[in-house]
C-alpha cells in the first residue's frame, strides 16, 4: 500500500494527533510533512484537499482532517 | 494493543471515514459503533469525549475527531 502523508504544523493539537496516528497506523506507513518547516509543500496538501491541520490524506486520496488545530490559511500567515 | 472505537451515525462523511479508518488501520483493530442504531452507546461516546461524529476514541483514550457529519446533539436527536 502506498504511504498516506501527515499533514502538520506543529500545534499541540497536531503533535497529539501525530502520535495516535503513527501508534495506530505504523510509521513505516505513514509520511510526516510539517508544513511550518516545510511551506514548500502547503500547495501540496492544498491541492490534496487539506483545508485545515492536522489532516491525513489517504494513499486513494481521500483527505481526514483530524481535530482542529490550524486553517491552512493561518499556517501560510 | 487494545481496540480503538469508531463512533459513526451513518451519514456519508462516517460511511466514507469508516472504510479510510478500516483500511488504515486493520479491521481487526478497530471497534464500530453506530450510534444511529445503538443509541445506547451515545452516553459512552459522550463520556469518553466524542463532541461530533465521526470520531476515532484510540485505545489509550484519544479521541480523534475526522473531518465532520453530525454534533452529537443531532445524533441523539
Amino acid at each position: 500500500m502506498a504511504k498516506s502523508v501527515f499533514y502538520h504544523a506543529g500545534c499541540p493539537v497536531c503533535i497529539s494527533a501525530e502520535h495516535d496516528i503513527v501508534e495506530l497506523i505504523g510509521a513505516e506507513k505513514v509520511e510526516i510533512v510539517h508544513l511550518g518547516e516545510v511551506s514548500s509543500r502547503i500547495g501540496e496538501a492544498e491541492a490534496a484537499g487539506v483545508k485545515s491541520v492536522p489532516a491525513l490524506v489517504t494513499s486513494n486520496g481521500n483527505v481526514l482532517h483530524i481535530n482542529f488545530g490550524a486553517s491552512i490559511a493561518d499556517v501560510k500567515g
